[in-house]
């Protein structure tokens, strides 16, 4: 599928929204209209040591004016330009909850919603954390909960947990990872 | 987070694009842009018995322009006005793989991507298939595979699986439906 122009339909401040003219693979062409998103990285932020019983994790619970509700998240954002996921991933743990981590490690990347965005998410897990002070930004609402892993998977089941990105990256921990 | 006022910056196909005037829990006011969506019905279909052995599930794989490549997903579409998204779900798995259900449970409802978009992802599981004839849309291109549960799981650990509702479905029908 090859694009033969592009347009922007809006420029905004966290995404804009191309329409684009692209050529099918049968020969057709059409428009495809496409949000533009830098793209981010999240982290499953480990209290204690993964691999021990069942480990303490750091959720954040965040108002959402998409869902008009708080949701438990885990912390994530978007990269700045030029940005390397992983220092992502550190830099949004100590703004989020005030952590430093020893350790961050990749889990997974993938598209959030492909039908509509270019965006991807890097997850990652972070161990050896240090505490420290918090760094909010003016529209973020949000406050810190810790729970188990096995509480963790049990809001996923539930679904009190609602968030994809949250919710897959501590499946893939938990499944790929921390098996044993 | 109390909404003053929206106005709309963008009218698309599938999605619309809304600034709108906040009030924020701390009284101050600010604007959040925000991609408007009518939401999603996504479907994990088993050509077998799931709780028999390594069950087989339906993937498809599709050329997504927003990752420039093919990519697996499981079947999925946006509601109609309206639309329950039980039936939502039926109807996309009809359209993209031809196969019709007996039974169609719900597994869980995610946000995507929540910093950005309200899109909201009714996941499925789909026993008892029938095959029939395929329909596609004009800018659908996508070629059905047969794999099994634990090789998607593979797909998804090794990071060939890179679409987040997909990966999501699969581990959770995995963790929390097919144990025993």
């Amino acid at each position: 599928m090859s694009k033969q122009s592009s347009r922007r339909a809006y420029t905004g401040r966290v995404i804009d929204v191309d329409i684009d003219t692209v050529q099918f693979p049968n020969g057709s062409t059409g428009e495809l209209e496409m949000v533009r998103h830098p793209g981010a990285s999240a982290v499953v932020p480990f209290l204690t040591d993964p691999y021990a019983g069942d480990p303490q994790i750091l959720l954040i619970k965040q108002y959402r004016y998409a869902a008009e509700d708080f949701i438990y998240e885990i912390p994530a954002g978007k990269l700045d330009a030029g940005e390397d996921p992983a220092e992502c991933a550190r830099r949004e743990l100590r703004e989020e909850t005030g952590c430093t981590a020893e350790k961050i490690e990749h889990l997974c990347t993938f598209y959030t919603t492909p039908g509509f965005t270019d965006e991807r998410i890097h997850a990652f897990m972070a161990t050896g954390l240090t505490r420290g002070t918090v760094a909010h930004e003016k529209d973020e609402f949000l406050s810190l909960e810790t729970v188990t892993l096995s509480r963790a998977l049990e809001l996923i089941k539930t679904g009190e947990l609602k968030d994809a990105k949250t919710a897959l990256a501590i499946l893939f921990v938990a499944g790929f990872r921390l098996e044993r």
